[in-house]
């Protein structure tokens, strides 16, 4: 089979690669329905992290089994089923306490962007759909496998509360979803922290009440404005570098919370500052297995539609395409159909 | 009259300071019936913080008003009062959640270690008992008024839970009241790291289950033992040092949290390394003033007994002394009698 590789940085390939198969008992070979490119994948497509050698890409992914190890018994073949980005036992202490990324046995999927896949620990990652759903729910379903799950847990992690004042600084589909998550906890108030026409339009659909398109200083103060000096209940951290993670810190009141999901890079706290501000802060690889059977079930009953964050959907085979255009940014997300 | 003043590092002086008077109308002053050394007065005394000039040292206080401003309408003369280290408001969205220290028109109650102060803000600051309390009582209402106060908001920041395996890094007088704060707050485990046998004698008093001498790593690995590889539910950092802070961290389960209060000197955190733990912190200097009457009401009704930290009682006079014996650690705290 063909399918994605990163050679170097800005070199991501098209091309032949082993078709994966059962290594382990515990494993499942799916078929994907659609696959997509993720904002994580941009950081070594940039060079921001080292791609030691040539690397299979992609960890979205929902599709119908295909074949399952001797010790598989929750998934069989024939089901649609969607699972989180690290496969993960689900029996562990980690995954009892519903931090199923820092599962003691955890394993990364690797190679998404592909027709096949092998998911590791199938009983524990993959969860099914009652039936096979319709087409035009593939592109929610697709989501819910990471960049919906990242954004709910970055809602959850900033302890949204029915109500809440909620800032969303980033407006990557990340970002985008966790509008769409804070919403469906039942904020009173998202402000939407973006510069782009597009992107303001889908955080308005999604539920933003308020766009500031200020950044760094100048968007905390206009986050001060907005909330009478107080600063915001929640904040959704969904970049990851020094600038956003301070802007998030600083726009959040004394007590506030922010929920951190944009994989951190180059991003120092000095402890006395943060001490001083009596900040919350929780975030991590969200995950998505905790809320998977919540956020499948949203979309199933049509409550969500997060797959509006793909703007660009292309066949596998233009793989190298979807990156160019989520690096330039003229794509907020890119679905690939294998 | 004569306090405390700090002049240099390891310089404390007892000498002739103005005697406090009222300047605004919202202020109070009272005679002390009790003040301590604290372990923050220790940063500056050992050289960590400097000393830009003079300072009037201690804000730690409990004793009866003498005389309050046209503007003070809740505590009047003759009461026996107790405060926090922080003057606030009790008025502004801050103080309405629970965050005192972190008031709008928070001030420092600056020099306690004296036969009588002045407390700002008296109204939102000073909490009175319903009459005046045994002598035998003023330890322990003494400690609410930061020590304790700190060591219950350790505990409430790292979220401990009836049942909870809790760690304790730091054996001070914090560490130590964090402990029995763990206790009244129904964790199952608690682990004291300590290796001072005396303090180990207190940690056990106030409800430890486990003492670890291990420090740093083979202090977390020891840790880990103790929680069959899972980590524990709840930190309390209770020192405020690169070392304690990475230790804390370490030693928590992913979802679990970390209460820091020991105010960070050097502490440098990785944003990356703190997103792989998955760990929730929160700390800042401790509100206080929001469980004031809950604590008060403890020691009143004999509940719980703080003021077993003061291991050392001497004359007002002395303080020089009280430093001296707190930072070679031949005292726990020394509580100073006007």
């Amino acid at each position: 089979m063909r399918g994605a590789v990163l050679h170097n940085a800005g070199d991501v390939r098209f091309e032949e690669r082993a078709e994966p198969t059962i290594v382990q008992p515990t494993d499942a070979i799916i078929r994907l329905s659609a696959t997509c490119v993720c904002g994580s994948d941009l950081w070594p497509y940039r060079g921001i992290q080292a791609v030691a050698e040539p690397t299979p890409m992609g960890h979205e992914y929902c599709g119908i089994v295909e074949e399952v190890g001797r010790a598989v018994k929750s998934v069989k073949p024939g089901q649609f089923v969607i699972g989180s980005f690290f496969a993960s036992d689900n029996t562990c202490p980690h995954c009892h306490a519903g931090y199923q990324t820092s599962c003691l046995h955890k394993e990364p999927v690797i190679g998404a962007q592909a027709p096949r896949l092998r998911v590791p620990l199938a009983d524990g990652t993959l969860v099914a759909t009652p039936e096979i759903p319709p087409d035009d729910l593939v592109p929610s379903l697709l989501a819910v496998s990471d960049v919906m799950g990242t954004g709910w847990f970055a809602a959850d992690a900033a302890n949204v509360k029915p109500g809440a004042t909620v800032v969303v600084v980033g407006d990557g589909a990340v970002g985008l979803l966790g509008i769409l998550s804070a919403r469906q906890m039942g904020a009173g108030r998202i402000i939407a922290m973006s510069r782009h026409a597009t992107r303001q339009r889908l955080a308005h659909e999604f539920g933003a009440t308020h766009i500031v398109t200020e950044r760094g200083d100048a968007g905390v103060a206009r986050i001060m404005e907005l909330t009478n000096g107080v600063g915001a209940d929640s904040v959704l951290e969904c970049v990851g570098t020094q600038e956003s993670m301070m802007q998030a810190i600083h726009c959040t009141r004394p007590g506030g919370s922010v929920g951190y999901v944009g994989v951190p890079h180059g991003v120092e706290l000095d402890g006395q500052a943060l001490f001083w501000t009596h900040v919350r802060l929780h975030g991590g690889p969200a995950p998505v297995r905790r809320y998977l059977p919540k956020l499948i079930d949203l979309v199933l009953n049509r409550k969500i539609e997060p797959g509006k964050v793909f703007d660009l959907t292309l066949p596998l085979d233009q793989v190298a395409e979807g990156y160019r255009a989520m690096d330039e940014r003229r794509a907020i997300k890119a679905l690939l159909r294998p």
